[in-house]
């Protein structure tokens, strides 16, 4: 069963004529990348980290990234703070557990903001949702992966969790625990550059930031993102060719083309009745 | 009334000649263009935040630039401190109040640094200049923009501030409070781009480093990156292949394309007798 | 005398089998060119500087690297802490000491961390290396640089320091001490860059994780570096143009290229008999 891919070309649609600000909590290796898709997505990118400031700037956001890749414990204060005002103004809050299972701050800091924060949803990558699951896993690239690679298994999570569940990899899976979708757009070329898995969760975010159904948003953004990779792949030498042409399809793409590409299936779907 | 360009091309040129040294405490994001803006106009960039360094640092600058786009206390409490040295020793100070009117931290800091501070050149956008004057403003792309685009307010602010102030735009309208001058160069891409506003500050630092005009300066350098974007344009196909082209092109700027390509405006020239 | 360029080749071709982590405490304006090279070479990066956890983190890398660009005193004690356990783990530790000279903080850092880490290479241009050995320099581009540009010098410096010393520059030179090599791989668009040292680091670093014959991972990981500028170079017409073509020529890097390209000679081969 197949999703409405209108619905999804109707969501890009919506993130160009809301332009939300996405307010960014994020690691220091990636912000410019992150910041320049936000825009190229018809979004309005902040990034702000300051104690002080994270509540008042997360009152003026459509969404909320926090992102650890290169946390410190005062970084992951300022993230609960952000968070817990973004909760009580309804503000969806996309997480990125970079590096979970890598060290015992990341998996500690992850479950964490799970824990004290109603996360709208968790993206990672098999190692990291592994990791912070309890399903093993590790850091990117290191060890064999023990992580989570099928539906039914992100589907547990989710329910576990009670949050949104997006796993990145050949076929994303993502769950929010009833109903659980497969995304298949994306390209080899994301892999040979650092960032594109953060700059994915950006996406999400700014879907999340104006559709209301949010596993559908995660989906959305996640196709729309894939796809931007698949037609630009074909103009690519090499990883930076590659990230240029990327970061050019997203800013270009159109509607027709989201309603012809992206390929996002129910895995999964809600028992008859529910 | 017109400025004579070939000034502003001799300015270009003394940057390459005297390569000064751009010390900037600016924010994570856009760092590494504004540093490699910094080398493609012939002068050279450096990044210190140190407490401990920073007053050694801006001793052998030829300008400093603060930029409050990633603000916590400890780096405003770096930047007075660089301010008060730079101030001491009679170098440029330029500043950059990113978000100015998001939030009251920045806004706060903004004017912190402007009334602790000697600073020579402020640059920002309509609606950071305009919450920082008390004329309303407020984030970049999230509400509609109360902020500053008539020429005789940019002067009045320059007055009540004792500073040049530069508000970019369609047109950049620039005053020291007695000339006020309006800059036409520029394209749209740049808007499409996360700090396309900081680095048009650090090519303003560049020119200042080398002009004791600093109102020309500062129009001087607004007008050749402008220009590097209006000869870029047409390569571009997005975003990130223009900014590609756009910064080859600050590179292979020629004093012959900016004498003949720079649109700078006197908009209220001093007084006769002045 | 001339290195074998097939055991250059091979060592890349290491670095894409075993694909080490490189963990990096770096500065910001470079983590992300620094983090895609690394890719891009077929190794793995993380950055990570949080006291909490680097000791973790390092334990899991096939090297350290420690560059004190944006250096403040949390990072430098972050960055011993990461180099003391690396040293109990035989992990290769190089160390960027960008900008010594400049100011006290930089110098100071940098010895500090050469006298409490057993350091496996310095990677530097001659002002940076003569700042530390106290044979003059200062920072890059402000004054003329009295450093050190000849390979008895750097011997020396190798001796005195008990590590392989590597001062970039027109000619590379490394020594360990005891032999002494030099590079002529490199290209004239690479000075037009920032970050492009940070990468050579990074390089070496790469090729120290695969390679017990540490001047020669040194040199090697130097040649290659230079040798992909050189194809790239014919591609650019500007600074950022080179910067796509020569992170490609990285990502596209044959062994045949290298065994055909490579320029690393011995300039002073060890005494007969050792």
């Amino acid at each position: 069963m197949s999703i409405d891919n209108s619905r999804i070309a109707e969501i890009f649609t919506q993130v160009h004529a809301q332009a939300p600000l996405i307010h960014q909590i994020t690691n220091f290796v990636v912000m410019n990348d992150t910041a320049n898709i936000t825009l190229h997505l018809g979004a309005s990118p902040v990034m702000a980290h300051a104690a002080e400031e994270v509540e008042e700037m997360v009152s003026l956001a459509g969404a909320l990234v926090l992102n650890i890749g290169t946390l410190t414990p005062d970084w992951i204060e300022a993230m609960l703070r952000a968070g817990r005002k973004a909760n009580q103004l309804g503000v969806p809050v996309v997480l990125d557990p970079v590096g979970a299972g890598a060290t015992s701050l990341r998996t500690r800091s992850g479950l964490r903001l799970l824990e004290e924060l109603d996360i709208s949803i968790v993206r990672g990558n098999a190692g990291e949702i592994g990791a912070l699951s309890g399903s093993g896993g590790t850091v990117r690239g290191v060890d064999s992966v023990e992580g989570v690679h099928d539906p039914e298994a992100v589907a547990q999570i989710a329910r576990a969790w009670g949050t949104i569940v997006a796993v990145t990899g050949k076929r994303d899976l993502l769950s929010d625990g009833r109903r659980t979708l497969g995304v298949d757009n994306g390209h080899a070329w994301l892999a040979t550059l650092t960032g594109t898995g953060c700059m994915a969760t950006t996406t999400i975010a700014a879907f999340a930031a104006v559709e209301p159904d949010r596993l559908l948003a995660a989906a959305g953004g996640l196709a729309v993102y894939g796809l931007a990779a698949e037609l630009a792949a074909p103009e690519a030498r090499g990883p930076a060719g590659f990230k240029v042409a990327f970061l050019d399809q997203v800013y270009n793409l159109t509607p027709e083309q989201i309603t012809s590409g992206v390929r996002v299936v129910e895995l999964a779907p809600p028992a008859a009745g529910e």
